[in-house]
């Protein structure tokens, strides 16, 4: 009898799972050759993986002309040689980042003889859900190798034949290791519904890392117990406060809005103290409008910009839907609001705790946008765009997380690993620590590493 | 019109996140000062407090006749003078902790004047979901108010009573605070249809905590994709090995299950390696058997045991479902197994990776289990019982966890705190970063604390 859908992807999250607890214990100098013979064998596989992506772009291309599949996503969809040396790059540059496991965290003696280590070390089995781009396959299980997890792989059905192939050259590189890394590290699931097969395995699954639109990874977000590592909207702000450096703010905010709008750092609303909006708005919205940038405003910057000559384009009013919209596109809201303390309320209430920056020389009022701003990342003076992995100096970037636990911000390997704790004693036992003349632990912090 | 309960409930939630962000920035001292009011406040309410049990333990004791609740919860629910003192010095203590809030965690700089700097902050709004012990309101609060927390409390409707008196006064005491402790961080929840409704509240709530027995978390954990902070079932492991001090041996399985059987981090399950199985177990089952524990045993330790005489008493049968099982109780499962390595698959099979231990002299063999069991507590001749947050030293215990995200094993303040980051720069945009000629960032490791 044939196993259910359900059953075999259950079957492959337990291979996954059985070759966690070895993978955990590889050491990095195995992992990393691990990741060069990925490259080398990306790079010999050349014309097998572009061919296969041939094949997804043919039947891409009849998607879009059907309507079934966007312009952009097909774009994302394509590789080349240019693509390609990317890819090795990228799995080349994560072999030389710093292993992150094995490190001892703390250590403390509990008493004589009796000592505690807590000792980094993988997550244990990553799900993987991503859109349309095939690289992120290489991209995410080069990462996780490094880490030590397991993981399952869930790519655009798309990319159906780009995402085959480059699973069977890094699944083969890493098989070929002459044992050291274990078979069935890494799965490909197929289909969605191997996606909602996967969502319900906790007990074997331990953290979902989903990359895509928002609502694919509300969609993952709403539809599963495990934890997500992730974010779904960047509603990102910029507040021009009345002590701007206005110059400063003009740069900051075309920046931010302009340079890339299409990714989630990119600032959505523009908050405008009304101290100085009548100041800074006409120069700020005359820069967006040669850019192509459509502003909607409140009544304020409506009635501010009313009188001004932007092309034959108005400025539409925004209504409370534009405050929590993430346009992805050059569409601004600008919302005027009564100093710092309305733009903190306003940002804690519509953002979505992704990267907010103010602009001002006083430090006061910094200190206290800083302080009350409850994003992951907020900022003085500099463009919301900084918020990113590799310009945080994190070498690779997992994601960036509006998650509240765990990892936030932008996460480098760091979220893909947890730490257990080690007890070492002599034969210690609780009994003679509890009740009456009970004997006392020391708790004496040690500077020592454990080496395992 | 009346608001319909989902409502009420949610209206709470959004009264705690909003005084979350004021309360994420009130000062250590503060903190410690309202603390010590809670504490005061208790002391002064004493007989409030105890007439309001008194009312829950009469109702709880009919209930008891009723064969509605059971004996041991009803002896749980019980106030007395010595257990208000505790609460007393509980709160005390808390206060006496240092702050985990606002330490830098890393400083880098990106570029020059461009500075990113990691600053622990609170989590924001916790749902605290226990059974019966009144004490843990008190406690719970307490850490979060510590850690600068908001909450939402929900304890079990049989101590319905005493939790709103808590409530009440804790709630009091911090409101007299002039001002400092935001009105809104605790708010308390009234019945099981309030839970279901916080579980969905996935915007307002950021981390669950609960406290009970294996089924009641699992049904938190089931019903929520809020994530959940806490461990079902502690199914933990002592493995003999043949390299064994026996008498080392004897001492720790002893201690592991005896002394205090009712606790996640006691043994229940004894895994014995076959080559001293037949020098082990005799003794071991006969000092079990003095204390009244209950024999289930694979066919080799039924085999090895048969003859002994265990006071008329015989070794019953360990079914696939004993391995899985936490007795919480004097019962203990044991397997004959053959040598570390089917010890190891055992317990990462059927254990709870919460904690187990190997007894054995052979340090390599020690090594590999530390390596590879995947539990969040690993200990080398040493009791299981000793998995827990004061032993750890952490002062406040939050939870014992077996996530694999965020925090794992014995949980103390550190898990109800995460971090955000601050980038402080000049005027700095990104377009100079990107493209041809970038400008390149420096990347330099900082040792600056920032200060809000």
């Amino acid at each position: 009898m044939e196993a259910s859908e359900g059953g075999k992807i259950e079957e492959k999250a337990k291979r996954a799972r059985n070759a966690s607890f070895k993978l955990a214990n590889v050491a990095t100098e195995e992992k990393n050759k691990a990741l060069l013979r990925i490259a080398d064998s990306i790079s010999a596989n050349r014309e097998r993986i572009l061919a296969a992506n041939a094949q997804d772009i043919k039947e891409a291309e009849v998607a879009v002309e059907e309507g079934k599949l966007s312009k952009p996503l097909l774009e994302r969809l394509k590789l080349d040689d240019a693509k390609i040396e990317e890819m090795i790059k990228s799995v080349r540059d994560v072999a030389k980042l710093e292993d992150p496991v094995g490190k001892t965290l703390s250590a403390i003696e509990l008493d004589n003889g009796l000592e505690l280590f807590q000792v980094s070390c993988p997550i244990g089995v990553i799900g993987a859900v991503f859109e349309s781009r095939p690289d992120v396959l290489v991209q995410i299980s080069s990462l996780c190798l490094k880490t030590g997890n397991a993981v399952l792989l869930k790519g655009g059905s798309e990319a159906r034949n780009s995402n085959a192939t480059l699973f069977r050259v890094v699944a083969d590189a890493t098989a070929t290791a002459g044992g050291e890394i274990p078979g069935g590290w890494i799965q490909l699931l197929e289909t969605r519904e191997d996606v909602r097969e996967m969502l319900k395995l906790n007990e074997y699954i331990d953290l979902v890392v989903p990359r895509g639109s928002e609502q694919f990874v509300r969609y993952i977000q709403d539809n599963t117990s495990i934890m997500v590592l992730g974010h779904s909207e960047g509603i990102c702000h910029v507040y021009v406060d009345r002590d701007a450096d206005l110059d400063m703010a003009l740069k900051i905010c075309y920046d931010a809005k302009v340079q890339y709008p299409a990714v989630c750092n990119a600032m959505e609303t523009l908050l405008v103290d009304s101290a100085i909006a009548h100041e800074f708005l006409p120069p700020m919205a005359s820069r967006y409008n040669e850019a192509g940038v459509e502003i909607r405003g409140c009544p304020e910057t409506q009635r501010i910009l009313g009188d001004m000559d932007m092309g034959g384009k108005e400025i539409k009013p925004a209504s409370d839907a534009d405050w929590r919209t993430e346009y992805n596109d050059l569409i601004i809201s600008i919302r005027v609001v009564n100093g710092v303390d309305e733009a903190i309320e306003h940002i804690n209430r519509y953002g979505s705790g992704h990267t907010d920056a103010i602009v001002t020389s006083n430090d006061d009022t910094a200190r206290k946008f800083l302080k009350f701003v409850d994003s992951s990342s907020v900022m003085h003076n500099a463009s919301t765009r900084f918020s990113d992995g590799f310009r945080y100096g994190k070498g690779a970037e997992v994601g960036i997380s509006t998650n509240k636990v765990h990892a936030r911000g932008p996460v480098g390997l760091e979220g893909l690993v947890i730490y257990k704790y080690l007890l070492l004693g002599n034969g210690h036992v609780v009994a003679p620590y509890i009740g009456r003349g009970a004997r006392q632990f020391t708790h004496r912090r040690l500077t020592k590493q454990i080496m395992l």
